[in-house]
């Protein structure tokens, strides 16, 4: 992004009807500092594991999300919906996801909301998605795969305004059968020899740290302070703070740097704290749990 | 797959009201005879390139669609439905993905239905597009992509009867930041040396030729021929002929094996083939062009 385009980046302009906001880095830094949190709730909404009295409710995923976003909104400066769970349930799912970002954009205006997609394809199809996600659906971000390359990724950064956050290095446990292809175990600090540090020191000069960040899961914090190391500018999405095992101590130790520069996302820990009636002030719990660990760990930048 | 499962293959049986049938591996060669065609359409409908004519009706894509089907069925063996170009009208445009593929269930059940949806994400959320797209949307087949390994694909392959397509070496220009990375130019035969050919190597193990395809661009004819040396049976789904460059006699010489083995797509050729009111005589003609050279070429199997 040339610097002659961010003046831009703090405009306001009108789009589905609402009157929207262009996130920058700095913006969110300073959500970040005056919320005292990095913390990313994660709306993996699964009607398998919504309180039972949902279940009677046609939108059923979208007044679970509104309970769960009112809790947990002073915790956190980003919601991510996965939009898995949200096509599982076809267009009445995707209805409710749309409506979701709409209730996110109108009452907490200043969260960053992401589309957990992990979408990637040629060109002319990666401007469809873009128009998808950012246009139609309204998202600030969207999670990328780069496997294809450049190409699949354009058509996202030329979005003005708007985030691509590439996938990097994940927190599931297969991540080991690609991602660190080409990795050579007796030359710990090679970068660019594994497949995710080829993608994250391309992919960096494909836009700025002010529309790009990667995804690295919070398993991998030995990588995470290796790719801080070669990557220091950027935001990082870390997924896999507790259900999948992370750490949140050994991902701030990681991957702090002095904007930050981190997203943790949690979604099963907090939004199915618990399963009964009262599931959204454990969720807000829960965050605030984060949050306050956070701020300690923020106190070092 | 079991080959104590294979009997069920043959079963009949029901999904969202229609009476359904399972694609086997056989089955398609069966289809692929009798229409003397590997023929896939490819349904990227675009609001913005079809017939004006449409502008005014609100299914749009689905009447475009059903007459380019109903043109082009005597010479394919599958339509592919890019999600892209459905998501991006919003649930409205998802709506008419859904109602195409009841369509092409309902009038041409021997048809393949493939989603070129190019998902992958972790365990649980692969579920939920595995759910989505072969149980909401009903399709027979899905385009993976295989970046962060195993356990995105496995939830798929659960699926018994279902086809997963995994990325491998696809046809456009940036494939060459990360598809073929660690392949070494001086070592023309090595094969898992390089990204793609591990993700082949090790993917057609996690299933078998029964339930995997792979997708290879047919701009890459040099190294289709080493993918088939490779993965001599498996099914290769080959987008990238027309108006991304490649040949159909190229790819017919390296890629067909005794069951064909290939899934030759066009999408911008076919169903763009003309703009004005003739367009669907148009697409029937420029399918059944491909068809006769396709017929031609698999005399020699």
């Amino acid at each position: 992004m040339a610097d002659g385009k961010s003046s831009k980046k703090t405009a306001i302009f009108a789009v589905n009807g609402y009157l929207n906001r262009i996130m920058t880095y700095n913006q969110l830094f300073e959500n970040i500092k005056s919320c005292g949190s990095f913390l990313c709730v994660g709306l993996d909404t699964d009607p398998e594991l919504i309180p039972v009295h949902f279940l009677a409710e046609t939108n059923r995923l979208l007044l679970f999300n509104m309970e769960i976003i009112d809790a947990t909104a002073p915790y956190c400066v980003a919601y991510k919906l996965n939009t898995a769970f949200y096509e599982a349930e076809g267009t009445v799912g995707i209805d409710q996801m749309l409506m979701t970002v709409r209730y996110i954009r109108k009452k907490y205006p200043e969260k960053l909301i992401i589309a957990d997609a992990k979408r990637g394809d040629i060109g002319n199809t990666a401007e469809r998605y873009a128009k998808a996600y950012f246009d139609t659906f309204d998202f600030d971000a969207i999670t990328l795969n780069p496997y294809m390359g450049s190409d699949s990724v354009r058509p996202f950064l030329d979005h003005d305004g708007k985030w691509s956050i590439i996938l990097a290095l994940t927190s599931n446990k297969s991540s080991e059968e690609f991602e660190t292809f080409g990795e050579a175990p007796n030359m710990p600090n090679a970068f660019n020899e594994s497949l995710y540090g080829t993608v994250i020191e391309k992919a960096k000069f494909w836009g700025s740290r002010d529309n790009t960040m990667f995804v690295v899961g919070a398993t991998k914090a030995d990588s995470l302070k290796k790719i801080r190391k070669y990557c220091p500018d950027h935001f990082l999405l870390v997924p896999g703070v507790g259900a999948q095992g992370g750490s949140l101590e050994e991902v701030a130790n990681a991957g702090l740097n002095s904007h930050c520069g981190l997203l943790v996302n949690s979604s099963r820990g907090i939004i199915y704290a618990s399963r009964d009636e009262k599931f959204a002030s454990a969720a807000g719990k829960a965050a605030a749990e984060m949050a306050k660990q956070m701020k300690i760990l923020m106190k070092r930048i």
